[in-house]
This record gives structure tokens, sequence and C-alpha cells, in this order.
């Protein structure tokens, strides 16, 4: 993975253009990094995985770094720096950086009880195609990279988990989805970050006449002005194999959490360890 | 979850004190917070979990925090705030805040190429015993309460992965152990920071003379001072299950990753939308 610092070529992806037809593309030419906009819409990019779909992204050039600055706490709006003075279990004063969202509510303000987000488990069912999911890849400027993660986002003031499960997963993927649980409250990143998340398994239940995700027909999505979020429809089955090669492809990273999920669901299928009674 | 930002009374956990012998157990007084320490080292944990077993912490009190203060990118050892500057896919400035971490050299100075830390999911293997894996509970700061994870840590310069997996597994757990292999990199919370981090799966392998890690029996730890780190060792058939009960205790929280794991291996196993060809 480059650090967010480092300064490389931006790595050439290949696009093809579609005249609003799946079966005819051409190719355009590679695209370079310069500041001027081109303004190709409606691009479809074709993943080299033999499953082949298609996705409808608005890109014109691969974003870029163009200066980091140091910020103060003052300044920011998002997150904070912060100092803890504690007392650990000897009665030694201790202290302890941490990075906090400026977003979050006291915890009795909002009906989420003080939770940041949520992200979405999502299973998509169509009568004709295996149980997929919908995985949303978007450049992540503190990384540098296009990130590979399932839907998520903040839980806005006065809304619970659920709602905002519901409504993210409209904005960030188009679909209308049943949320069918919310997991416990989790620790994002507990040893530098003050976030928490919870996870909702969600349902996109499709009909024959719906059309196939698998195939790239998507509905459109409701994203916020300056969201570029790419989709891409994965068979659970295959998740954890497509995960792997998207940690391969330039200038992608998966997302710790979901990969976390599909290493969970490889390693019980697996079975190396007869954890559940069926040693190989 | 609470938020960091709130006071509050610390909830009484009942300890009990083993004078070396694991079954002869007295009860103490319940620990109030103050900022005397006393000191009953030794004590030794019951968990309420029907498979009863102990572990040997050193703890006098409940950790609490006594002060949060802001603070500078500047004066700050561990993180900084940034502010990226970029352009995004269509040719617009943007910004965006980042926390980053201050540890992490540039990616050609340190041979793990700039990888900030591993985790390790481990499976503890002892001939009388099903495949477990060993957890470790401490306070941390950020979340103001014990977090329930997967052994990890940041890799030192001039480290592999590898290297820092043994050591890190020995320092926090006391055990020995064999990496099998080292996931790709993760993006840890990819809208918020940059920090990244790969999974390496760890085998100890115990014989049948060694003591039953499920009994509670484990090696010394070789926690850095100030570390109070606690251990649990879960039959890994019952890892989700157990999460989720610790996820209901006072004042706990499970990371993310490790829940999402251990989420993973209930949705495969679980199977109600049969991903993998068998829906009940």
């Amino acid at each position: 993975m480059r650090n967010i610092l480092t300064r490389y070529r931006y790595p050439a992806l290949t696009f093809f253009a579609s005249a609003s037809s799946a079966s005819r593309t051409r190719a355009l030419p590679l695209i370079t990094t310069t500041t001027t906009t081109t303004t190709n819409n409606n691009l479809t990019k074709i993943d080299k995985h033999p499953r082949t779909f298609k996705m409808t992204i608005h890109k014109t050039q691969e974003p870029h770094i163009t200066a980091i600055t140091e910020l103060s706490p003052q300044s920011s709006k998002w997150i904070t720096l912060q100092q803890i003075h504690y007392v650990d279990q000897t009665g030694k004063p201790r202290l302890w950086e941490v990075a906090a969202r400026k977003t979050r509510s006291t915890p009795t303000a909002s009906s989420a009880g003080g939770i940041d987000a949520v992200a979405m488990c999502n299973i998509l069912l169509h009568p004709r195609r295996p149980p997929s999911t919908i995985l949303v890849i978007q450049y992540r400027p503190p990384m540098d990279a296009y990130t590979v993660e399932w839907p998520a986002g903040l839980i806005d003031q006065g809304e619970t988990p659920e709602q905002a499960a519901v409504r993210e997963f409209k904005e960030e993927t188009g679909y209308d989805c049943v949320v069918k649980g919310v997991s416990p409250i989790q620790a994002a990143d507990p040893g530098l970050s003050n976030t928490n998340m919870v996870m909702a398994t969600v349902e996109v239940n499709l009909k024959e006449e719906d059309e196939d995700p698998l195939e790239g027909k998507l509905p459109e999505q409701k994203t916020e002005v300056g969201e570029h979020i790419e989709r891409v429809v994965v068979p659970m089955a295959e998740l954890y194999e497509r995960l792997v090669e998207y940690s391969k492809k330039e200038r992608h990273v998966v997302a710790a959490k979901l990969f976390h999920f599909a290493m969970g669901m490889h390693f019980a299928t697996t079975e190396r360890y007869g954890v559940f009674g069926k040693r190989e």
C-alpha cells in the first residue's frame, strides 16, 4: 500500500466507452493525469475478472492529491485530535492520543445512542442468480487509493441505524433494501480513534422481471455532488476470491471490515482446522 | 456505546481472588473508582460464560479518564491531523480531513513497505481440545472501554509483518506461534485515517503434555510496562456467540475487524441464503 505522502505517476486504467449499448464498446485513450477536465460521461468500465460485468461511472480523470497540510483541531470540521489523560489499572496517570469525530453528538442527543456509522452487509436475491452482494468502490483521499467496501455512511442526527442503512443504501446503490438485523456496536479502530459502527444485514429482493444486477443492470444512484461511487456485484460464494483479486489491482485496497468478513466466510468453508467437525 | 466524552460511574465488575489454587476462590470487595492504588496482584477473574475459565490479571482499579485536551499536530507524538487537498474525478479541487499515523515511515524505509500494523487470526491446537483462538481484552482510552480484539501491534522499523506477528503474539499471549499466511493489505478505516494493516494467520501447536489453554492455563505474557492485557481462549466454533455475549457486557466493545470475521464465519455456517448450495 502506498503511503499518502508518496507521489507517483498514476497507473493507467483501461476504460471503454459504451454508446448506451452494453455490447458495443470502443477503446478510449488511456487516461492520463492532467488537470484538464474532459467530459466523457457515461463511461463503462470493464472488469478484468472472468465474470465480466459493466458499470456506469462518471469519471473523466484520475483523482490525485495536490497538497497535504497540517490542520489544527480548532479549524477542522470533521475530526479533532485529542489527548486523553487517564489513570490506568494500577493507579498510574497516563496519556493517549486519539482522533475523534466531531460529527457524533452526545449519546443521548441522537436516537442512535452515539453511533457514528452503519455499514450494510447486503444480499441481492434474484430468482435466476446466486445470492450476491453489491460492493462500492470509491477514491478515498486518506488512502490515496480506490477502496473496496460495503455501502456505509454516517448516521444522521435523529436517525436510527436501520433508517440510516436504508437511506445510505439507496443513495449509494440505487436499491431499496429491507433490514434483517443490526449487529452490536463495534469499535472501528480502537487504538487510534473513538469511531464506532454497527453492521446492518440488508436484503434486496428482486423479482423475475427485474433486471439482472450480475449483468451490471443497476438502478440509478442518488449520490451527492462530489460522490463518485462505482458499484460491483459479486456472488457471495466468490466474495473472498474477488477481494483478493481487487487487492492485487493497481491503486486499489480493500477495507479491513469487509475483508475480515470474507476471510471469516473463507475460514469457515475451507475448514482446514475441523472447527465445525469436518476436518479435511 | 458510550461516547468518550461521557462521564459516568464505573460499573461494578465482580472479581475473585485465588491463592494460586484455581478451585479456591473468595470474593473481594467490589472495585470502586478511586485514585488509591491497592496491590492485590494475581487476581483471578471468573467469566460468567458457562464454559468457565480463569485469567490472571494484575488490576487494582478500573481505569478512568481524568481529562481530555485538544492536541496540536505539532505536539502530538503518534497521530497528526491533516487536510488533504485533492482533485476529484471531474477535475474539481476538494478537501478531506484525515487522521494520519506519525509512526509509519516512508514505504521504502521499512521492509514492511509502509504497513502500520498486523493482527493475528490465531488457532490454538491442543490434542484434547477443539481448535480455539486467543483474544485479548484491554482498556482502550479512545473508547473508554475494554475492547475485545485479536492480538495485534504496530510493525517496527525493519520488521516484516511475519516477524512482527511472532513478536507481538509472544508479548501479548506468551505463546510462540507459526505464521501460516499473511493477508493482502487492508485499509483500517479509510474514510477517517490512512491506517492500514495485514492479518497474519498463526498457529500455536500444543502437545499432549502442554497445559490446557481452555482451562485458563496460559504461559506468562511479555507485556510492556503499562500494558494490562487480559487473555481469553474461545473455541473457534463458538467465536460469534461469545463476541455477541461480550458486546452485552458493561463497558465492553468488540473490535470491528474481529467481529466481522466472526460474522463471516457465522454467515457461512448458518447458510440462510444457500450461498454455498445448502439452502435451509
